[in-house]
């Protein structure tokens, strides 16, 4: 019996008939050893409404009554796509959140998948040919209501497929896969048919579309991940391991792709609103990076890039960047005595953007990282900070000049192609 | 600590106006020694739209997946309302009926609770000054979302106060309380301040807006029950035994109304959409009525108005009524092999009406039904079938007459007094 997870978003449930055609899809790809569990998101802008109904009552609603609130949109889109499916003759059954075992922490708003009690799914699994699950919830260990946050209904789909071993996890959404950069800002963009994990995480990282922390759970438990439009018969991207895809590669599907000399990078990305926040003049001891990031991590704020100079009489500075909207609150816990470290000065800044060249195996191989940067000097766009990993260089820049660097530095390593 | 339970339905709460109204209104009335827990309904029309959005993909959707998309409804107002207390600083929390502890059967559509375990809800109530409790839903013992069926949000709200000990419990709706018969008819209907149980159960089984089965858990567990509106300050119609309205009265609160010679009957009711079924030429033996009525009552048809003529041959006629849009559901299961009985033919008709006078003593007090009977013939108004309890008389007649009938009735016995 093959298993596959299907994970539909609000823009593919927004209206009647968009959950009736997947509910076709799905009975139309149903075989005799094939069974679909799909994963669906709240319809539309629904989440967006409830929230707006919250906001219009209270300026500061707490998490715990937000995350029930909202659990709420993905619950109606399961039960009217069980109803979808049974209706064309398909068995069918939905699931909350609860229902599903998806146990998180208690983190309201954010919450994290700790494990998943899957003897309900499994259960339903057999008695069905599909199921339907709620994504983006969960409940803590005092039976409260969590929602995932950020990519919650992509995390809830893979977290799923890992635990009933799934075949495949398909991701469908408003576009056609991954691209070596937006197209909505690079007309010659090319979709990617392959993308190893790692590209893939370090592009999510860095501005496409799909949240980092469901590729995490991919790539830690090996499901293969598809992104693909609902929209269309378009195969979509195809995410897996390094192995897998040359596997596919020498199996002939894409030959040209073969070559040791092939441009290793997949693709560049860029986000803007993003700030700077420099603390002048700390103790350059162990311990000190700890004391800083860890009150902002507790409250949710994600830090980002993060530079440390080099150390002068034992002291150093600290830049790390957040995005515009969490600059507030970043400046007001590491004004506080949250942290406890000494230090001189603390300035930020707004109006910065970050872009970065992604692709296995860049760091290891000369070049890459001088073209990019002299991509962006022959534009005249100045670099206000470096940070690389294995397959990532990344330049923090001035916000308006983001579109004209990426329209270069696609050009200078030729993606269109 | 005096606990109050209150409810609000769909149209006192079908904007965040109202909602806010509530919040504060209900600030305003805990005080140090006195707690409020909330039950209310889904939004306005909100349960309604969902049911739309089902109907609109599937003519005949599952039970259990309608109840689960309908119980959104009513967590989303529940979460809105905690919300809206937290922001005027009063500590609150919201729990869905599973959070709750509604445990019920598994009628899906139409389910009964079977207990309430209330250690969350009395966690709840200690930790903070009000609770919101999602209304009209719980969940049965294979973890299924249920919900309770019409009058349910009301049946939830006496639950809770039986469970928790109750001082009162305040159902608050769109009327002012409960009338001599329906305003909206009969002009001069005066709101009664005061009904025993009994009488109420008879005028919600007749006609008036709540729901009997709600009525009866509060008779059962002698929780006093208040009827009024949530849009002024009027007083309400209290619900309680009768001793304890003979004490309030001869506690002076209405004296007018001792008397041995008062007129004993509380109300007139009036209900359209009826219909009539009738086996003709059953045997006349013990167990027939189950066998006929167990198959309507397993598929949740209610057979309302039942009478068995007398008996000739060791064959009789069993007649008995149902709603309107129930009539081809329970014919198709009378004429089915489901009723395993003998019979001669089946009849039916649409188009009648009930009309019945309550009042706890009519039985024992002569003249009530003579008079009754009169006020109709002297309408020319004929008389279909007749039923009686102790404490209500109630003629079935034509749908086209109930106006009339119900004028005339509540003239005569001189109800706008």
């Amino acid at each position: 019996m093959e298993l596959i997870v299907r994970k539909y978003g609000g823009t593919s449930l927004d209206s009647i008939d968009k959950i009736k055609d997947i509910a076709l899809k799905t009975k139309n790809d149903i075989k005799s050893n094939k069974k679909i569990v799909l994963v669906v998101s709240a319809m539309g802008k629904s989440t967006d409404e409830l929230l707006r109904k919250a906001e219009l009552i209270s300026k500061n609603p707490s998490n715990r009554e937000l995350d029930l609130l909202m659990s709420s949109g993905e619950i109606i889109s399961s039960s009217l796509m069980a109803i979808a499916l049974e209706d064309i003759g398909v068995q069918s059954k939905s699931l909350t959140g609860f229902q599903a075992g998806i146990d998180t922490n208690s983190s309201f708003g954010h919450a994290e998948i700790q494990s998943i009690n899957n003897t309900r799914i499994k259960e339903a699994i057999n008695n069905n040919n599909t199921l339907v699950i709620a994504g983006f919830q969960g409940y803590n260990e005092d039976f409260e209501i969590t929602t995932l946050g950020r990519g919650g209904s992509d995390t809830t789909a893979v977290a799923i497929a890992a635990s009933i071993g799934a075949s495949i996890c398909e991701i469908y959404t408003d576009v056609k896969g991954i691209y070596t950069a937006d197209p909505n800002i690079i007309e010659n963009a090319k979709k990617l048919n392959f993308l190893p994990y790692e590209d893939m995480l370090e592009l999510a990282n860095y501005g496409a579309k799909m949240h980092p922390r469901a590729i995490e759970l991919g790539m830690y438990y090996n499901i293969p991940l598809v992104i693909k439009s609902s929209f269309d018969n378009n195969s979509g991207t195809l995410i897996c391991n390094y192995e897998d895809i040359k596997k596919l590669k020498n199996g002939g599907l894409i030959l040209n792709e073969i070559t040791e000399n092939r441009n290793k990078v997949s693709g560049v990305t860029s986000e803007g609103n993003i700030s700077k926040i420099t603390i002048k003049n700390i103790p350059d001891k162990p311990g000190i990076a700890a004391k800083v990031f860890e009150p902002l991590s507790n409250e949710g704020i994600n830090v980002d890039v993060i530079v440390q100079n080099l150390s002068t009489d034992d002291k150093t500075d600290l830049t790390f960047t957040v995005k515009n909207e969490e600059l507030d609150q970043a400046m007001q816990i590491v004004n506080k005595k949250s942290i406890d470290i000494e230090f001189e000065s603390i300035l930020s800044g707004k109006g910065y953007g970050k872009i970065s060249i992604i692709g296995s195996g860049i760091q290891n191989s000369p070049g890459y990282a001088a073209k990019f940067f002299n991509a962006l000097s022959d534009s005249d766009i100045n670099i206000q900070m470096i940070t690389t990993s294995d397959i990532r260089i990344t330049c923090l820049i001035n916000d308006k000049d983001l579109d004209k660097a990426l329209k270069k530095v696609h050009d200078v390593f030729g993606l269109y192609k």
